[in-house]
Formats: structure tokens, C-alpha cells, sequence
């Protein structure tokens, strides 16, 4: 590699910078660096691999994390390579024990990438992505080849991952095809020369599977960024829509400002760093002022939630979102304190909501002041008694003017 | 399965006693007794197993337990079949580590299973058996079949076979590949629909991959007879070619004779038992013999001698290997016992024998006495003072008329 030139050296550090932003873990900072370096010295673009299971579709807040890094390589010249991990979902449960992971057709396969790359291109220039799916190479692979592929890792190695490790100890079963996982995956790394591999930090040990095989096959190992994983809104497991605490990007403006806005106070600075896709000085400077108190903590939140809004609905609809958001509260004279009441359902009647709320005395008094069109539902009025509400953490139960009650929910 | 008829029912306990006959073990007999009976009943053909090696097609007289117990089901009007296990082969050492494990080609594959064809014919009539190569059905497995395959198996099962075990107890590692050895032995009874698998105690771990695979595919398991493995000339270790103390099934008849005479006396009756061919009645009835003092030790191994070289060479060249084993040791006047030379060379030099031995005092007077013709080795004249013997146990060393040493080597 030829030596950088001074300029060169302060644009590998500004990026390196850049790069390492919120990163929960880079493996190794060196070849990062390395890679940085090569590509400013050779003038080409580096190969950023994210890979992504074809079964779940659904993007929300958690997953941008991968993404806005991703797009801080993409507006830095890099190339992002995304990995659809059609093969496993293609085959299903080959033990025939779960029916519930049956295997996925190659239109849904399709139809699921296409899902991702239309929602992913809020975040990134899709028109600069490469979408590659793995069955491409590993379906035509011969038993041959997979032999050798196999005899590039040892089992003690693939025992050493967390969730086979507890397996062992629990004495709960492995399938063999269930060590095939990581070695597709290290070698999808093989096949696309990736050059940086992005993921969460449940992604640590598959990551590092790219780092092995690339080694095996005589080729330059990938570095590693490993991101944090976000919280939900319930502040405390991570983001995913089995748990319910999920903004979805593809919310509409009212509902991505409001659950934005019941982001608990302690984590805003996470949000702003991770998922706003503002630059670090400008998040640098927005929590200088959340702890100098110069920002209050609900403006700080207002003002992530009128970025978040903007991000996946533009500055018009995120501003009209803020208002309907103020309307709500502020004309419909909501108190700032209220009583809260908690609880662990999902979803529930409104008749035994309003009961175990405390705000009416019995089902039937429920019923009555329903039919009347006396209930709002986080201010909009509820139209019938028979349908379960769906709850959400901070959800606002109101009765007539004045009785007002807020939902805490940790489900 | 339709009742047995009493006749049926006394033939299915004539064979169960001559399959059983010799085994180590059978899994199950119950397994074993049920395919007898069914192939009365349904007078159907039972289809017998056994795997081989490609790569190492000298048969000696160890491999030849197995084979007998084959012969035995074949002359019951059962169908052998022969399995090949060159996928294997085929595939080499696919870490590239090993260099002793270079991939055998199709045209090595096919010289050695000739070598073995042609050798088995000796025991088994090979009109009536079929040869299968693994290849046939193992190589052209997609990735997906085989994410099917290792769906059917736990690495904990995997894990349990003696030497994964010992490896992982000592830290060895245990490439992934491996585990696919037994995988594909266990889908080569399911492809074969094997009734019976045969083979030595150390395939106790193999064959039952084959009752588990059959099961995982919905298929009846088949039984499994385990056969002891003969010891060598040695008495000790297992016959191999290795420990060189094996007799190949197509040595000379003079090397046939002479090394069946050099077995140890105590395990002339497992030799009588397992590899003489001859039926377990008359085995009964030599060993009783022997038992009694009625048949003298030396007596009873002429008659395993005669028999083994019989079975190889025919009756004729097994009466004149006799003859001249009697020659060279009554007609040359060999003393009944004579001194005893313990060597652990497997070749060396005549001069140092001779010196080491006793039987000469210096090299030169060594190398003056072979130049005079006065040299025997085993009652053959040495010609030469410059080629190293090859030393077996029991080998004679003669100078002149009266001086003789017996060679006793172990290694």
C-alpha cells in the first residue's frame, strides 16, 4: 500500500471517528483502520456488509441503528452490500419439528426483500445498495463442497457460541444442520470480499464467523462494527415488535411523534446518537445542553421526535405531526401530572380498563358513558365498547373533561 | 408378517444360532430374529452390509472374520452387499492438512475395489453379491439434502463417539467436517435398505448411525452383528498390515502355512472359530479335542494351517506347503527347540543379525560365511550380505548344520 499523504492521514482519522461513533464494539480498531487507509490509498470503495433475515420484514426505530451507520459509509463513497439470508429461511426446520418456521417460498423470499428495501430507503440511497441473496452460492453448493467448507472450522469452535453453550450445559439438543448457520454465514462473507461487516451485538459471534472463514480461504479478514442494541419504549428490553415497544418507520407522523415522545427521559441521548441520523457534533452539543439544563428534558424530546417524524415523513409532516401532538395535549387541557395506572396486558376490553383504572365505578357505568361518546382514547373518542384496545406505555384513558388516566405498560 | 409354520419357526432358530455364532455382540437380537423370520415368512432375501475402506484393499486374514460371517448368510440364500465407501476417499483431507489423505482418484477407487472383489472371491461367491459405491448417491447431494441430513442428528450423539470423545476430553480439535463421516455411513443404510449390517466391535459406533438414520427416515432398523477382531501373529495387537503381523489372503502357500503355524497356541481356537470356515459343529468338536490332550497343540495348528492355506490355495497346494514345511523343519533336522533371538527391527542387516544373535562372533566371519554358502534363512540359502532382511516372528536363522537361532519379533 502506497504511504498516505498528510491530507490523506486526516481524512482515514475523520472517518475512523466518524465510523467508531456509538459503536459498542469495532473488532479490530487496526483493520478498520487498514481498511480505512486502503481504500483512500487505492481509491476505491469499501464492500459494507449488513445481513438480514428474510422472515421479518417489519423495520422499526431499533433496526436504524445498523442503518444510519451504514449510511455514514455510504456518504463517505463506501459501498453497502446487504446479505438477504434466503437459504436457511428457504429450507425451513429440516427436523420437521417446528411448524412454525416453515420454509419460505421464493416469492415470499421476494416479497420480503423488496419490503426491506423499500423501507430501508429512508435511511439509505438504495440506488447505490447491492441486494444479494446467499442462495445464489450456497444453494448450488455439492456435499463435496460443503465438506470442505466444514473442514475449515472446528466443532469446539461452533460449540463456543453463547446460545449452543447454554444448550450444552441445559443438556438441550443441537441439530447438526444448526452448526451450518454461522459457517453460512462466515462464508457469505467469503463470496461478497466484504470488507466491514456491520451488526447488533447479538451479531458478535456470526461477525466474527466472516473474520475466520475469509482467514481460511487465504483472503483479508473483514473488521467488525458491532452496534448497540436499542431499547424499547419501555426503556428497559431491546426494541422489537414481539415485545411490543416498537416505533415502526413506517408509522404514520402522529403515531411515530407520540410514542417518540414517551421515549423515557434517561435514554433521549442514546435516541439522538444512535437513530437520529444527526452528526455527532450537533448530538455532542444537544446533550451538552440536556445536562446544562439550558435544554429542558421535554423539549429535548419534542425535538427528537420532530426529527425522527422528519426522517421517515419529511419537515411538513413531522411539524403538523408536533401540533396534533400539542392539540392533544395542551388544547385538550390535559393535566401535566395525572394518576397513572399499570398494566401488563396487551390488549384489553375498555369496559375493564375503565373499571381497574379506577376512572368509573362499574362495567355498565362504562358502557353508558361509551355510548354517550364521553371515553378518548389518547384523545380520540372511542366508538364502541366491544372491541379490545390494543395498549400501549403512556396511552392517555380520559373520561368527560376531567378524569384522566395514564397507562404504564411493561408487556 | 404372517405366523410361522413350526418348520419355519426351527429353521429361523438354526440360522439366529449360526448368525449369533462367534459375534461380539448383536443389536438387538430381538432386531436380528425379527428380519430372519420375516424373510421366511415372506421368503424374501435379507440384505447384508458391509463397508469398506477404498483406500487400503489388502486383505488379510483379520478382514476375513467378517467375510465368514458373510459367506454364512450368502450360502443361507441372503444377498450381500458391499459397500464403498469412496465418497470419502474421494474427498481427501478437505483441511488440507494432512498430505498422507490426498484424495483418491475414480480410477484409484475402482483398481482397489477390483483388489477386493477379486480377493473376497476366495470366501464369498461374488456372482451373488453386489458392489456399491457411495459416491453414487453422497456426491450428488445438494446443500439443501444436506441441511436435511444433519437435521436428523443432535451433536451431542455426534459427540459420543469414542474418539470425539477422547479428542474433546484432550482438548484435540475435531474439524466439522468429521462429523460427517458417520452421517453419511448411518444414509448408506437407509439408501441400501440394509436388513443386517456386519462388522468388527470397532464399527459398534457406525453401524448404529445406520439404525438411527433408517429410524429418522421412517424406515425399519436394521441389526447389527459385531465381530471380534483377530489378533495378529503377535497374539496382542489387532491383526493389521501396519503391526505387520497379519497373513494376507493372497500370500504364497509355503507363507501361509508357515505363518499359521507361528499363531499362538491359545488363540488356535478363536482362529478355528472365526476365520477356518468351517462350520461351528466341527469347531465344537476340535476344540474338545484339544480340550482333552486327544489332538496335540502342534497337531491342531497343522490342521489351521492346512485349512487356511486350503481355503486360499486349494487342497492340493495346502498338502504341498504342508510337505515342504515338514521338510524344511524334519528334513533339515531342525531341532525341536532351539535358542531364541529378541528383535524389534522389522528389517536389518544379516551381518548384525548374525552377530547379535550369537551365532557368529564378528561381521567378517558373518560375511566370509554367506560368501561360503553356509547362511539359511527360514531353510533358504542366503545369497547376499548386502540386502537387509525382512524379519517376522518365528523366522529361523541356520549356520552350517547345527546352529540355529529362532527370530522373535513383536513389532
Amino acid at each position: 500500500m502506497a504511504a498516505l499523504t498528510t491530507s490523506q492521514k486526516k481524512e482515514a482519522d475523520r472517518q475512523m471517528n466518524l465510523y467508531c461513533e456509538g459503536a459498542a464494539e469495532v473488532i479490530p480498531p487496526e483493520d478498520l483502520r487498514r481498511k480505512v487507509e486502503q481504500s483512500l490509498a487505492e481509491d476505491r470503495p469499501l464492500r459494507i456488509k449488513l445481513g438480514l433475515d428474510p422472515s421479518a420484514p417489519d423495520v422499526h426505530v431499533g433496526h436504524t441503528v445498523v442503518l444510519q451507520k451504514l449510511r455514514q459509509f455510504q456518504e463517505n463513497g463506501h459501498h453497502v452490500q446487504l446479505l438477504i439470508g434466503d437459504f436457511t429461511g428457504r429450507i425451513g426446520d429440516p427436523t420437521g419439528k417446528s411448524t412454525a418456521r416453515a420454509p419460505l417460498t421464493a416469492e415470499e423470499v421476494e416479497r420480503n426483500a423488496l419490503t426491506y428495501t423499500k423501507q430501508f430507503s429512508h435511511v439509505l440511497d438504495m440506488d447505490k445498495v447491492t441486494v444479494h441473496y446467499n442462495s445464489s452460492w450456497l444453494a448450488s453448493l455439492s456435499f463435496e463442497e460443503v465438506i470442505h467448507l466444514a473442514g475449515q472450522i472446528t466443532t469446539a469452535r461452533l460449540l463456543e457460541r453463547d446460545d449452543f453453550d447454554e444448550r450444552t450445559a441445559l443438556g438441550k439438543p443441537i441439530g447438526l444442520h444448526e452448526f451450518f448457520y454461522p459457517v453460512m454465514q462466515g462464508y457469505d462473507s467469503v463470496v461478497l470480499k466484504s470488507d466491514i461487516e456491520i451488526g447488533g451485538t447479538d451479531q458478535h459471534y456470526n461477525t466474527l464467523m466472516g473474520r475466520h472463514f475469509q482467514d481460511r480461504f487465504g483472503k483479508e479478514k473483514q473488521a467488525v462494527i458491532l452496534m448497540p442494541l436499542l431499547e424499547g419504549l419501555d426503556g428497559k428490553e431491546k426494541m422489537s415488535k414481539s415485545k411490543n415497544n416498537y416505533v415502526g418507520i413506517e408509522e404514520n407522523p402522529d403515531d411515530m411523534f407520540g410514542k417518540t415522545m414517551s421515549v423515557p427521559d434517561e435514554l433521549m441521548g442514546r435516541w439522538f446518537r444512535l437513530v437520529s441520523g444527526l452528526s455527532p457534533e450537533r448530538v455532542d452539543t444537544i446533550e451538552a445542553q440536556l445536562n446544562s439544563g439550558a435544554l429542558h428534558p421535554r423539549e429535548g424530546k419534542r425535538l427528537l421526535a420532530t426529527r425522527m417524524t422528519e426522517l421517515y415523513h419529511g419537515g411538513e409532516a413531522a411539524a403538523k405531526a408536533a401540533e396534533r401532538f400539542d392539540a392533544l395535549y395542551r388544547h385538550n387541557q390535559l393535566p401535566e401530572e395525572m394518576p397513572e395506572h399499570r398494566t401488563q396486558a396487551a390488549s384489553v376490553s375498555p369496559l375493564d380498563l375503565l373499571v381497574e383504572s379506577g376512572l368509573l365505578a362499574s362495567k355498565s357505568e362504562a358502557r353508558r358513558m361509551i355510548a354517550n361518546r364521553g371515553v378518548k382514547v389518547d384523545g380520540v373518542r372511542l366508538e364502541t365498547a366491544d372491541e379490545d384496545l390494543l395498549v400501549h406505555d403512556g396511552m392517555i384513558l380520559q373520561v368527560g373533561k376531567r378524569k384522566h388516566v395514564r397507562l404504564r405498560s411493561s408487556h
